[in-house]
Protein backbone atom coordinates (compact mmCIF):
# COMPACT_ATOMS: atom_id res chain seq x y z
CA UNK A 1 0.00 0.00 0.00
CA UNK A 2 1.46 3.59 -0.73
CA UNK A 3 1.86 6.01 2.18
CA UNK A 4 -0.35 8.54 2.22
CA UNK A 5 2.42 10.45 2.63
CA UNK A 6 3.92 9.61 -0.71
CA UNK A 7 3.48 12.81 -3.30
CA UNK A 8 1.65 11.96 -6.52
CA UNK A 9 4.23 11.32 -9.32
CA UNK A 10 4.79 13.91 -11.98
CA UNK A 11 5.67 12.36 -15.30
CA UNK A 12 5.13 12.96 -18.34
CA UNK A 13 1.63 10.92 -18.05
CA UNK A 14 0.67 12.79 -14.97
CA UNK A 15 2.61 16.30 -15.73
CA UNK A 16 -0.51 19.07 -15.88
CA UNK A 17 0.99 20.93 -19.11
CA UNK A 18 -1.62 23.71 -18.59
CA UNK A 19 -2.09 26.10 -15.46
CA UNK A 20 0.35 23.80 -14.20
CA UNK A 21 0.27 25.71 -10.54
CA UNK A 22 -3.35 24.24 -10.17
CA UNK A 23 -1.78 20.88 -10.31
CA UNK A 24 -1.57 19.12 -6.48
CA UNK A 25 0.78 16.18 -6.09
CA UNK A 26 -0.53 15.49 -2.01
CA UNK A 27 -2.45 11.59 -2.35
CA UNK A 28 -4.43 12.83 0.21
CA UNK A 29 -6.06 15.63 -2.27
CA UNK A 30 -6.53 12.70 -4.60
CA UNK A 31 -8.48 10.64 -1.97
CA UNK A 32 -11.02 13.53 -1.30
CA UNK A 33 -11.70 13.94 -4.74
CA UNK A 34 -12.48 10.86 -5.57
CA UNK A 35 -14.10 10.18 -2.23
CA UNK A 36 -16.53 12.75 -3.13
CA UNK A 37 -17.07 10.97 -6.13
CA UNK A 38 -20.04 8.75 -7.32
CA UNK A 39 -19.29 8.07 -11.55
CA UNK A 40 -16.14 8.09 -12.88
CA UNK A 41 -15.55 8.49 -16.97
CA UNK A 42 -13.15 5.54 -17.99
CA UNK A 43 -11.68 5.50 -21.37
CA UNK A 44 -10.65 3.03 -22.70
CA UNK A 45 -9.03 2.36 -26.70
CA UNK A 46 -11.27 -0.17 -28.44
CA UNK A 47 -10.06 -0.99 -31.75
CA UNK A 48 -7.25 2.15 -31.92
CA UNK A 49 -10.12 4.38 -31.29
CA UNK A 50 -11.30 5.93 -27.99
CA UNK A 51 -14.11 4.75 -25.65
CA UNK A 52 -15.30 6.77 -22.80
CA UNK A 53 -18.64 5.44 -20.20
CA UNK A 54 -19.53 6.69 -16.68
CA UNK A 55 -18.96 4.22 -13.97
CA UNK A 56 -20.03 4.14 -10.84
CA UNK A 57 -16.66 4.46 -8.34
CA UNK A 58 -15.51 3.72 -4.60
CA UNK A 59 -11.64 4.15 -3.20
CA UNK A 60 -11.01 1.05 -1.44
CA UNK A 61 -7.53 2.13 0.14
CA UNK A 62 -5.22 2.90 -2.56
CA UNK A 63 -7.15 1.51 -5.49
CA UNK A 64 -10.69 2.88 -7.49
CA UNK A 65 -13.24 0.45 -7.61
CA UNK A 66 -15.37 0.55 -11.16
CA UNK A 67 -18.58 -0.63 -10.84
CA UNK A 68 -20.40 -2.79 -13.58
CA UNK A 69 -22.44 -5.93 -14.86
CA UNK A 70 -20.95 -8.95 -16.56
CA UNK A 71 -22.77 -8.09 -19.63
CA UNK A 72 -21.52 -4.91 -19.80
CA UNK A 73 -19.33 -4.26 -22.99
CA UNK A 74 -16.55 -2.01 -21.03
CA UNK A 75 -16.21 -3.92 -18.19
CA UNK A 76 -15.12 -6.62 -20.06
CA UNK A 77 -13.22 -4.60 -22.80
CA UNK A 78 -11.60 -3.26 -19.67
CA UNK A 79 -10.24 -5.84 -18.08
CA UNK A 80 -6.46 -6.25 -17.75
CA UNK A 81 -6.52 -3.03 -20.37
CA UNK A 82 -4.93 0.10 -19.72
CA UNK A 83 -7.41 2.62 -18.58
CA UNK A 84 -8.27 6.42 -17.86
CA UNK A 85 -9.82 7.17 -15.44
CA UNK A 86 -11.29 11.14 -14.64
CA UNK A 87 -13.29 12.18 -11.76
CA UNK A 88 -14.79 16.16 -12.44
CA UNK A 89 -16.37 17.60 -9.53
CA UNK A 90 -17.66 21.47 -11.18
CA UNK A 91 -17.32 23.89 -7.65
CA UNK A 92 -18.72 27.16 -9.59
CA UNK A 93 -18.60 29.57 -12.99
CA UNK A 94 -16.38 31.88 -12.80
CA UNK A 95 -17.87 35.25 -14.45
CA UNK A 96 -14.86 37.20 -15.23
CA UNK A 97 -15.10 41.04 -16.72
CA UNK A 98 -14.47 39.82 -20.18
CA UNK A 99 -15.09 36.26 -21.98
CA UNK A 100 -11.44 35.28 -22.34
CA UNK A 101 -10.88 35.13 -18.55
CA UNK A 102 -14.61 33.65 -18.05
CA UNK A 103 -14.15 30.09 -16.44
CA UNK A 104 -14.56 27.37 -13.99
CA UNK A 105 -14.21 26.22 -10.54
CA UNK A 106 -13.73 22.55 -9.96
CA UNK A 107 -11.50 19.72 -8.94
CA UNK A 108 -10.44 16.64 -10.46
CA UNK A 109 -8.47 13.73 -10.73
CA UNK A 110 -6.82 11.78 -13.49
CA UNK A 111 -5.67 8.39 -12.78
CA UNK A 112 -3.92 6.44 -15.17
CA UNK A 113 -3.20 2.35 -14.95
CA UNK A 114 -4.72 -1.17 -15.74
CA UNK A 115 -7.96 -1.76 -14.85
CA UNK A 116 -7.98 -5.62 -13.15
CA UNK A 117 -10.85 -8.04 -12.42
CA UNK A 118 -11.55 -8.35 -8.93
CA UNK A 119 -11.62 -12.00 -8.33
CA UNK A 120 -14.03 -14.14 -7.24
CA UNK A 121 -12.98 -14.48 -3.22
CA UNK A 122 -12.60 -10.44 -2.99
CA UNK A 123 -15.59 -9.80 -5.20
CA UNK A 124 -18.64 -9.64 -1.84
CA UNK A 125 -15.80 -7.22 0.06
CA UNK A 126 -15.50 -5.09 -2.89
CA UNK A 127 -19.29 -4.64 -3.05
CA UNK A 128 -19.60 -3.83 0.49
CA UNK A 129 -17.01 -1.10 -0.31
CA UNK A 130 -18.79 0.41 -2.92
CA UNK A 131 -22.35 -0.17 -2.03
CA UNK A 132 -21.43 1.37 1.18
CA UNK A 133 -19.73 4.56 -0.57
CA UNK A 134 -22.95 5.01 -2.79
CA UNK A 135 -25.45 4.33 -0.69
CA UNK A 136 -24.40 4.84 2.57
CA UNK A 137 -23.71 2.25 4.51
CA UNK A 138 -26.80 0.57 2.66
CA UNK A 139 -25.44 -3.13 2.73
CA UNK A 140 -26.52 -3.20 7.16
CA UNK A 141 -30.27 -2.82 5.95
CA UNK A 142 -30.05 -5.40 2.88
CA UNK A 143 -29.78 -9.25 2.91
CA UNK A 144 -26.61 -10.53 1.47
CA UNK A 145 -26.11 -10.69 -2.06
CA UNK A 146 -26.29 -14.36 -3.45
CA UNK A 147 -23.92 -16.76 -5.06
CA UNK A 148 -26.01 -15.62 -8.22
CA UNK A 149 -26.04 -12.27 -7.81
CA UNK A 150 -21.87 -12.32 -7.33
CA UNK A 151 -21.25 -13.71 -10.22
CA UNK A 152 -23.18 -11.62 -12.52
CA UNK A 153 -21.32 -8.70 -11.18
CA UNK A 154 -18.20 -7.34 -12.47
CA UNK A 155 -15.26 -5.10 -10.36
CA UNK A 156 -12.46 -3.62 -11.82
CA UNK A 157 -9.91 -2.38 -9.47
CA UNK A 158 -7.58 0.51 -11.04
CA UNK A 159 -4.25 1.30 -8.98
CA UNK A 160 -4.27 5.33 -7.46
CA UNK A 161 -0.28 5.04 -8.09
CA UNK A 162 -0.04 7.38 -11.04
CA UNK A 163 -2.74 10.21 -11.11
CA UNK A 164 -3.21 13.94 -11.35
CA UNK A 165 -5.21 16.19 -9.32
CA UNK A 166 -5.79 19.41 -10.33
CA UNK A 167 -7.61 22.29 -8.42
CA UNK A 168 -9.01 25.24 -10.00
CA UNK A 169 -10.69 27.42 -6.75
CA UNK A 170 -9.15 31.28 -7.54
CA UNK A 171 -11.01 34.21 -8.44
CA UNK A 172 -12.10 35.68 -11.66
CA UNK A 173 -8.56 36.30 -13.64
CA UNK A 174 -7.99 40.21 -14.06
CA UNK A 175 -7.25 41.32 -17.31
CA UNK A 176 -4.46 43.92 -17.00
CA UNK A 177 -5.42 46.57 -19.92
CA UNK A 178 -8.44 46.60 -17.69
CA UNK A 179 -8.65 50.32 -17.12
CA UNK A 180 -11.81 50.43 -15.10
CA UNK A 181 -12.93 47.12 -13.87
CA UNK A 182 -14.73 47.83 -10.79
CA UNK A 183 -17.91 48.89 -13.51
CA UNK A 184 -18.50 45.67 -14.44
CA UNK A 185 -19.83 42.85 -11.49
CA UNK A 186 -17.11 39.70 -11.95
CA UNK A 187 -17.86 36.84 -9.26
CA UNK A 188 -18.30 33.14 -8.70
CA UNK A 189 -21.47 31.11 -8.96
CA UNK A 190 -21.32 28.37 -7.06
CA UNK A 191 -22.81 24.78 -7.81
CA UNK A 192 -23.23 21.87 -5.96
CA UNK A 193 -25.12 18.65 -6.44
CA UNK A 194 -27.73 18.19 -3.65
CA UNK A 195 -30.68 15.66 -2.71
CA UNK A 196 -34.16 16.27 -2.76
CA UNK A 197 -36.60 14.32 -0.94
CA UNK A 198 -36.76 10.47 -1.03
CA UNK A 199 -39.12 8.99 -2.80
CA UNK A 200 -40.65 5.69 -1.57
CA UNK A 201 -41.51 3.01 -4.38
CA UNK A 202 -45.23 2.47 -4.25
CA UNK A 203 -44.88 -1.17 -2.86
CA UNK A 204 -43.11 0.35 0.07
CA UNK A 205 -45.53 -0.77 3.24
CA UNK A 206 -47.11 1.77 5.27
CA UNK A 207 -45.04 2.97 8.42
CA UNK A 208 -41.90 1.67 7.04
CA UNK A 209 -40.10 4.50 7.20
CA UNK A 210 -36.77 6.54 5.23
CA UNK A 211 -33.46 3.96 6.51
CA UNK A 212 -30.70 5.85 8.10
CA UNK A 213 -28.52 4.90 4.52
CA UNK A 214 -30.93 7.74 2.63
CA UNK A 215 -30.80 10.15 5.29
CA UNK A 216 -27.15 9.92 5.58
CA UNK A 217 -26.76 10.09 1.85
CA UNK A 218 -28.88 13.14 1.46
CA UNK A 219 -27.08 15.18 4.44
CA UNK A 220 -23.51 14.54 3.32
CA UNK A 221 -24.58 15.78 -0.05
CA UNK A 222 -26.57 18.71 1.68
CA UNK A 223 -23.68 19.44 3.94
CA UNK A 224 -21.83 19.90 1.27
CA UNK A 225 -19.36 17.07 2.21
CA UNK A 226 -18.87 13.90 0.58
CA UNK A 227 -21.33 11.63 -0.07
CA UNK A 228 -19.67 8.99 1.92
CA UNK A 229 -17.30 8.19 4.58
CA UNK A 230 -13.49 8.55 3.31
CA UNK A 231 -11.87 5.21 3.90
CA UNK B 1 -27.52 19.90 -41.57
CA UNK B 2 -28.82 16.84 -40.12
CA UNK B 3 -32.28 16.88 -39.28
CA UNK B 4 -33.55 16.48 -36.33
CA UNK B 5 -36.07 13.82 -36.84
CA UNK B 6 -33.45 11.38 -38.21
CA UNK B 7 -32.16 8.82 -35.48
CA UNK B 8 -29.13 8.88 -34.01
CA UNK B 9 -27.24 5.69 -36.03
CA UNK B 10 -27.38 2.08 -33.61
CA UNK B 11 -24.10 0.75 -35.18
CA UNK B 12 -20.87 -1.35 -33.97
CA UNK B 13 -19.83 1.55 -32.15
CA UNK B 14 -22.88 2.96 -30.97
CA UNK B 15 -25.43 0.18 -29.98
CA UNK B 16 -25.61 0.44 -26.31
CA UNK B 17 -25.35 -3.66 -25.01
CA UNK B 18 -25.90 -3.12 -21.45
CA UNK B 19 -29.38 -2.37 -20.49
CA UNK B 20 -29.72 -1.72 -24.68
CA UNK B 21 -33.81 -0.81 -23.68
CA UNK B 22 -32.02 2.00 -22.07
CA UNK B 23 -30.75 3.47 -25.56
CA UNK B 24 -32.70 6.45 -27.06
CA UNK B 25 -32.13 7.45 -30.47
CA UNK B 26 -34.07 10.58 -31.25
CA UNK B 27 -31.83 13.57 -31.55
CA UNK B 28 -34.06 15.74 -29.56
CA UNK B 29 -32.74 13.32 -26.39
CA UNK B 30 -29.20 14.04 -27.06
CA UNK B 31 -29.83 17.34 -27.66
CA UNK B 32 -31.31 17.56 -24.49
CA UNK B 33 -28.62 16.14 -22.56
CA UNK B 34 -25.81 18.41 -23.93
CA UNK B 35 -27.50 21.40 -23.93
CA UNK B 36 -27.73 20.53 -19.70
CA UNK B 37 -23.89 19.85 -19.59
CA UNK B 38 -21.33 22.78 -19.14
CA UNK B 39 -18.44 19.93 -18.70
CA UNK B 40 -17.99 16.95 -21.10
CA UNK B 41 -15.42 14.23 -20.40
CA UNK B 42 -13.24 14.20 -23.67
CA UNK B 43 -11.10 11.07 -24.26
CA UNK B 44 -8.36 10.74 -26.72
CA UNK B 45 -5.56 7.97 -27.52
CA UNK B 46 -2.37 9.41 -26.91
CA UNK B 47 0.54 7.10 -27.63
CA UNK B 48 -1.28 4.16 -27.67
CA UNK B 49 -3.12 5.07 -24.53
CA UNK B 50 -6.42 6.45 -23.67
CA UNK B 51 -6.61 9.93 -21.68
CA UNK B 52 -9.59 11.60 -20.26
CA UNK B 53 -9.72 14.97 -19.67
CA UNK B 54 -12.88 17.86 -18.37
CA UNK B 55 -14.12 20.34 -21.40
CA UNK B 56 -16.59 23.21 -21.09
CA UNK B 57 -18.65 22.59 -23.91
CA UNK B 58 -21.60 23.88 -26.00
CA UNK B 59 -23.87 22.34 -28.60
CA UNK B 60 -23.34 24.23 -31.36
CA UNK B 61 -26.27 23.36 -34.08
CA UNK B 62 -25.21 19.34 -34.86
CA UNK B 63 -21.91 20.14 -33.61
CA UNK B 64 -20.13 20.30 -29.83
CA UNK B 65 -18.04 22.76 -28.90
CA UNK B 66 -14.83 22.59 -26.43
CA UNK B 67 -13.39 24.87 -25.29
CA UNK B 68 -9.49 25.43 -24.53
CA UNK B 69 -6.36 27.25 -24.54
CA UNK B 70 -3.90 26.43 -27.30
CA UNK B 71 -1.41 25.80 -24.37
CA UNK B 72 -3.67 22.68 -23.46
CA UNK B 73 -2.04 19.95 -24.44
CA UNK B 74 -4.85 17.77 -25.16
CA UNK B 75 -7.04 20.41 -27.34
CA UNK B 76 -4.25 20.16 -29.36
CA UNK B 77 -3.33 16.39 -29.15
CA UNK B 78 -7.28 15.98 -30.11
CA UNK B 79 -6.80 18.23 -32.98
CA UNK B 80 -7.61 15.95 -36.10
CA UNK B 81 -8.08 12.87 -34.35
CA UNK B 82 -10.55 10.83 -33.20
CA UNK B 83 -12.00 11.54 -29.89
CA UNK B 84 -15.06 10.37 -27.48
CA UNK B 85 -17.23 12.70 -26.08
CA UNK B 86 -19.38 11.85 -23.15
CA UNK B 87 -21.92 13.57 -20.81
CA UNK B 88 -23.71 12.05 -17.40
CA UNK B 89 -25.85 13.48 -15.63
CA UNK B 90 -26.42 11.59 -12.50
CA UNK B 91 -30.68 12.22 -11.30
CA UNK B 92 -30.83 9.51 -8.63
CA UNK B 93 -29.30 7.19 -6.06
CA UNK B 94 -31.51 3.86 -6.86
CA UNK B 95 -32.59 2.26 -3.12
CA UNK B 96 -33.14 -1.21 -4.32
CA UNK B 97 -34.30 -3.79 -1.87
CA UNK B 98 -30.83 -5.84 -2.58
CA UNK B 99 -27.39 -4.33 -3.52
CA UNK B 100 -27.43 -6.41 -6.62
CA UNK B 101 -30.40 -4.42 -7.54
CA UNK B 102 -29.42 -0.91 -6.53
CA UNK B 103 -28.22 1.43 -9.35
CA UNK B 104 -28.02 4.81 -10.55
CA UNK B 105 -30.64 7.16 -12.70
CA UNK B 106 -28.86 8.70 -15.10
CA UNK B 107 -28.80 10.58 -18.92
CA UNK B 108 -25.56 9.97 -20.44
CA UNK B 109 -24.89 10.83 -24.42
CA UNK B 110 -21.41 9.46 -25.86
CA UNK B 111 -20.35 10.92 -29.33
CA UNK B 112 -18.01 9.25 -31.71
CA UNK B 113 -16.17 11.23 -34.11
CA UNK B 114 -12.94 13.55 -35.26
CA UNK B 115 -12.04 16.84 -33.27
CA UNK B 116 -11.93 19.60 -35.98
CA UNK B 117 -9.93 22.89 -35.17
CA UNK B 118 -13.23 25.55 -35.75
CA UNK B 119 -10.79 28.25 -38.07
CA UNK B 120 -10.30 31.61 -37.25
CA UNK B 121 -12.95 33.39 -39.13
CA UNK B 122 -15.41 31.15 -37.37
CA UNK B 123 -13.64 31.21 -33.76
CA UNK B 124 -15.57 34.31 -32.63
CA UNK B 125 -18.54 33.25 -33.04
CA UNK B 126 -18.26 29.69 -31.87
CA UNK B 127 -16.82 31.64 -28.62
CA UNK B 128 -20.05 33.40 -28.37
CA UNK B 129 -22.43 29.97 -28.23
CA UNK B 130 -19.65 29.20 -25.70
CA UNK B 131 -19.88 31.71 -23.57
CA UNK B 132 -23.62 32.40 -23.95
CA UNK B 133 -24.34 28.50 -23.05
CA UNK B 134 -21.92 28.35 -19.86
CA UNK B 135 -22.59 31.93 -18.51
CA UNK B 136 -26.37 32.55 -19.90
CA UNK B 137 -25.96 35.33 -22.39
CA UNK B 138 -22.89 36.94 -20.46
CA UNK B 139 -21.19 37.88 -23.88
CA UNK B 140 -24.02 40.85 -24.17
CA UNK B 141 -22.20 41.99 -20.85
CA UNK B 142 -18.65 42.39 -21.32
CA UNK B 143 -16.72 43.86 -23.95
CA UNK B 144 -15.60 41.84 -27.32
CA UNK B 145 -12.29 39.61 -27.17
CA UNK B 146 -9.56 40.94 -28.72
CA UNK B 147 -7.66 39.60 -31.50
CA UNK B 148 -4.95 38.45 -29.14
CA UNK B 149 -7.78 36.82 -26.84
CA UNK B 150 -9.08 34.99 -30.10
CA UNK B 151 -5.86 33.74 -31.07
CA UNK B 152 -4.71 32.50 -27.58
CA UNK B 153 -8.24 30.51 -27.38
CA UNK B 154 -8.95 27.18 -28.97
CA UNK B 155 -12.01 25.79 -29.77
CA UNK B 156 -12.72 22.24 -31.16
CA UNK B 157 -15.71 21.03 -32.90
CA UNK B 158 -17.50 17.02 -33.24
CA UNK B 159 -20.10 16.28 -35.24
CA UNK B 160 -22.93 14.76 -33.43
CA UNK B 161 -23.80 12.56 -36.51
CA UNK B 162 -22.30 9.20 -34.65
CA UNK B 163 -24.01 9.28 -30.71
CA UNK B 164 -25.74 6.85 -28.43
CA UNK B 165 -27.95 8.16 -25.44
CA UNK B 166 -28.89 6.14 -22.30
CA UNK B 167 -31.90 7.12 -20.48
CA UNK B 168 -32.06 5.52 -16.69
CA UNK B 169 -35.01 6.58 -15.59
CA UNK B 170 -37.41 3.49 -13.68
CA UNK B 171 -37.97 2.97 -10.47
CA UNK B 172 -35.86 0.50 -7.95
CA UNK B 173 -35.76 -3.27 -9.50
CA UNK B 174 -37.64 -5.66 -7.57
CA UNK B 175 -36.00 -9.11 -6.67
CA UNK B 176 -38.46 -11.62 -8.09
CA UNK B 177 -37.29 -14.02 -5.22
CA UNK B 178 -38.12 -11.81 -2.91
CA UNK B 179 -41.09 -13.30 -0.98
CA UNK B 180 -41.61 -10.06 1.45
CA UNK B 181 -40.02 -7.17 -0.52
CA UNK B 182 -42.40 -4.49 1.17
CA UNK B 183 -41.10 -4.22 4.62
CA UNK B 184 -38.19 -3.20 3.64
CA UNK B 185 -37.57 0.64 2.04
CA UNK B 186 -36.90 1.18 -1.99
CA UNK B 187 -36.88 4.53 -3.36
CA UNK B 188 -35.14 7.03 -5.36
CA UNK B 189 -32.97 9.66 -3.47
CA UNK B 190 -32.91 12.50 -6.39
CA UNK B 191 -29.79 14.46 -6.89
CA UNK B 192 -29.71 17.64 -8.84
CA UNK B 193 -27.20 19.93 -9.30
CA UNK B 194 -27.95 23.69 -7.93
CA UNK B 195 -26.48 27.18 -8.01
CA UNK B 196 -25.83 29.28 -4.55
CA UNK B 197 -25.62 32.74 -4.14
CA UNK B 198 -23.43 34.65 -6.45
CA UNK B 199 -20.33 35.94 -4.76
CA UNK B 200 -19.07 39.24 -5.67
CA UNK B 201 -15.14 39.85 -6.21
CA UNK B 202 -14.05 42.38 -3.75
CA UNK B 203 -12.73 44.96 -6.12
CA UNK B 204 -16.88 45.28 -7.44
CA UNK B 205 -17.89 48.80 -6.91
CA UNK B 206 -20.80 49.61 -4.47
CA UNK B 207 -23.87 49.70 -6.53
CA UNK B 208 -23.15 47.11 -9.31
CA UNK B 209 -25.75 44.54 -9.04
CA UNK B 210 -25.65 41.08 -10.21
CA UNK B 211 -25.72 41.00 -13.79
CA UNK B 212 -29.01 39.16 -15.45
CA UNK B 213 -26.53 36.60 -16.77
CA UNK B 214 -25.56 35.21 -13.13
CA UNK B 215 -29.40 35.40 -12.19
CA UNK B 216 -30.42 33.36 -15.27
CA UNK B 217 -27.76 30.87 -14.48
CA UNK B 218 -28.94 30.23 -11.29
CA UNK B 219 -32.45 30.67 -11.89
CA UNK B 220 -32.31 27.84 -15.22
CA UNK B 221 -29.93 25.34 -12.52
CA UNK B 222 -32.50 25.64 -9.97
CA UNK B 223 -35.78 25.31 -11.61
CA UNK B 224 -34.18 22.02 -12.45
CA UNK B 225 -34.02 23.07 -16.24
CA UNK B 226 -31.17 23.04 -18.45
CA UNK B 227 -28.39 25.66 -17.38
CA UNK B 228 -28.72 27.38 -20.50
CA UNK B 229 -31.39 27.97 -23.55
CA UNK B 230 -31.15 24.80 -26.19
CA UNK B 231 -30.30 25.86 -29.54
Amino acid sequence: MTDVTTPLPVDATTRIRRESERQVTERAALHAVLDEALVAHVGVVRDGLPLVLPFACARDGDTLLLHGSTGSGLMRLAAGEPVCVTVTHLDGLVYARTTFDSSMRYRSAVVHGTAEVVPPEEKERALTVLSDHLFCDRTAEVRASTVKELAATMVLRVSLERASVKVAAGPPEVDPDDVEPRSVWAGILPLSTVAGEPQPSPDVRDGVDVPPSVRRAADRLNAGGAPAPAR
